[in-house]
């Protein structure tokens, strides 16, 4: 028999999780500086959690567990025959792997709001289940990176979420455009054009632009609908050019008469000032063809894309307003950001940008030559991971060149050599690997020499 | 309509998460210095993988994952009416969650032999699922911290691991006992006294000396079916008393013709001199009562128990020959341990051994007193998070009396004010909430003043 994995999902090896751990960690970093705390939920929820908040499409997505025992109990012989796979799974599941980490966190909020302090900042960095069609760069196993505070409508916050994203990426080293939208201006351009039920296709529509032209667009907008004047009343938005304020400029014009679409630009250029004042490494740029989450998204819509790398985005997210009212406490706001763990991992490799200590491993590996030498060894190998330095011995006495190999293939900085010789005078002999070199170091300045 | 999560899981709070991650950090801070390397296997395996590993009780307690689409295709009317839940379970579920990360450890091994430089020392902390009954500290969803070395049978590997379980206690200030048994010394007892079938029975009676007495012993080993000289020959190792060297001396006598018991009291004394002359913190003790694991282990098996709180073990172990032989790949000798987190947790919670920094959150909170105050504020905020200091604003200019219950809420070191008086001189009054100290602190001091 031969064994594998179920088709999307991955085993991580020591080289793999010591970059992962670098992602995971960084962004862990930020967020904590940020003032957010993580909590973690069950990597299994109710169905009656998870079913409904994904659409029909999510439903069918969602990873359903057995119910334990006699899960075909009290079905009768009509039912099972129907073959209905969708019912059944009903009747013979009560438990589901976790989509994302937004309904868990919506579930918690609502679970413990007694013992919450709002507005409350939270992480949480999990894996999520989605039985998608695998596909390179698409798992079913993956984790997600979330930020949110939730309990607030200030939009300071979204400044914040702004600067985290811009810290984190700053510390990757990744060069990234910051993506700004809002759903409020999205909406008040529909509305000022007398079309606000064609918010989303007046938004893909400009989004397609740069590929089929300006004709283009206009000839898709009115196939969907919009009559000619509506579109003409467009041509500022398809066409808008230049500062991010002198966009906005723009876009106010065209929303004099919409009191929401106002409500946005001013959204927007408070979190562009605000942002800027407080001095960006990247480019925080506001463009109207987000359109992330719109069924979602109430206020602020945010999209990073890699500047160095050809991928789709790597982080994003937004205000909404309504989260934990499917689960019965309405008119809590919150705002949030996701970064996707595989993507930067993927652009973190293309780029080369992984720092050198996270191939990870020991810092010295003592030879095994013979008994005595290596109980000495040992000593000193103990004293180094006491002192936090890590270290060990290889096990038997191997031909060395076998002990050598196996210290290639760790990556081991320092080989430490005990023969008879340096046992004798209390001696190590270091050969530092990179360079070749070696030294004679007295058994009680090891440590200092190596750290 | 009240949300909930399903039985026997949980959620953690940002306070339970900053203890579970300062138990994991300490643990894999301790694996990483014995040169121990993380892996991470998918939380779902096939079927085939994980059926027939865990005993047939096992089976029962995996959590099986139903295919996605149409998984009832293909059965007949028959087989859907027989309602044999088992057997219909293995056709409407490829998949399960990890019930342990022992055998997704063998997998792993055998699929990525080519890869691996041998020995190969892995750690992993992952969560496994049982759909075990729930009760009071048994969770379905619990986190698991192995550390194993495959490809060599050294016994300094088992010397390695019985400092790892010490240096791991040691750490979090827990007292604790090390129990070391080994397999081949009950294999031996049993067979010198000619009941090599009955070993786990032998074990089991001993182990309840302090319960029932050595007449109660000896009258449960008669029920099993030892024969009365059998019995006899028992007494010395029923009664052994006295330092590991001298309960040795007492065995290796009862062993004299065992070969296989000689070799376990060889391997005892190898282990126990190396970890003596490396120096314990804590102590190192024979005990032949334990009975973990036995159909499993086949020569070392470790222990731990805490010495000042009534709790089960907290750690555990040994030696395999043959884990990954079930994937056809034999021959190849493992040891490993295996700490569990969650009886830690209690541990630690029991004895408040938590070190304060473990409550996590932000090092100051600034009050939000207006807008030119707190835009001020927020550039203060930033240059700290920059410095690595985690900082936040309160997002709105909310009473005192809201912000600082805010403050309390996250257990915030510092509280920093900034009014219109700091604000004209460039100053933050700052708040010790610990002590209620106030400084007045130049705006530019404020990073070292915190640090």
């Amino acid at each position: 028999m031969k064994p594998s994995i179920p088709k999307g999902t991955r085993d991580f090896s020591p080289v793999e999780m010591s970059r992962r751990n670098y992602i995971f960690d960084t962004i862990r970093s930020v967020f904590g500086l940020f003032g957010y705390r993580q909590i973690e939920t069950p990597s299994m929820e109710n169905l009656s959690t998870l079913m409904g908040k994904y659409g029909e499409e999510g439903d069918k997505l969602l990873f359903k567990i057995q119910n334990s025992g006699d899960y075909m109990n009290g079905l009768t012989d009509e039912e099972l025959l129907s073959r209905n796979s969708l019912k059944l799974a009903s009747k013979f599941c009560e438990k589901g792997l976790r989509y994302d980490l937004t309904v868990p966190f919506a579930r918690f909020v609502v679970m413990h709001r007694e013992e919450l302090q709002f507005p409350f900042k939270r992480f949480q960095i999990q894996p999520v289940w989605r039985a998608d069609r695998p596909q390179k760069g698409r798992y079913r196993e993956f984790y997600q990176c979330d930020a949110d505070v939730v309990g607030s409508d200030s939009l300071l916050y979204e400044i914040e979420l702004v600067q985290m994203i811009d810290m984190v990426f700053s510390k990757f080293g990744v060069r990234v455009a910051i993506k700004l939208n809002n759903r409020k201006i999205l909406a008040g351009i529909a509305e000022s054009i007398g079309q606000a039920d064609k918010m989303v296709d007046i938004t893909v529509a400009i989004d397609k632009l740069d590929k089929i032209g300006l004709d283009g667009v206009n000839a898709e907008l009115a196939e969907k609908g919009l009559p000619q004047d509506a579109i003409d009343k467009l041509q500022p938005i398809i066409k808008l050019e230049g500062s991010n304020s002198q966009k906005l400029d723009v876009i106010a014009k065209v929303l004099e008469g919409s009191g929401t679409g106002q409500k946005g630009v001013e959204e927007c250029r408070f979190i562009l000032a605000g942002a800027e004042k407080l001095g960006l490494q990247n480019r925080l740029e506001l463009d109207l063809t987000l359109a992330r989450g719109l069924n979602y998204y109430t206020g602020a819509i945010f999209e990073v894309k890699a500047l160095d790398v050809e991928i789709g985005s790597i982080s994003g997210g937004g205000r909404y307003d309504n989260l934990t009212g499917i689960f019965g406490m309405p008119g809590v706001s919150g705002v949030g950001i996701s970064f996707g763990a595989d993507r930067i991992y993927d652009v973190l490799n293309q780029l080369d940008l992984y720092p050198k200590e996270t191939a990870g491993g020991v810092k010295v590996l003592f030879m095994n030559l013979g008994q005595e030498e290596s109980a000495f060894s040992l000593k000193l190998v103990t004293e180094l991971r006491r002192a936090g330095v890590a270290a060990e011995l290889y096990p038997d006495e191997a031909k060395m060149k076998k002990q050598m190999s196996y210290a290639n293939a760790g990556n081991v900085p320092y080989v430490a050599i005990v023969g008879s010789n340096e046992l004798q005078e209390g001696k190590v002999t270091l050969k530092n690997m990179e360079s070749g070199e070696q030294s004679l170091v007295d058994a009680s300045e090891l440590k200092d020499f190596i750290k």
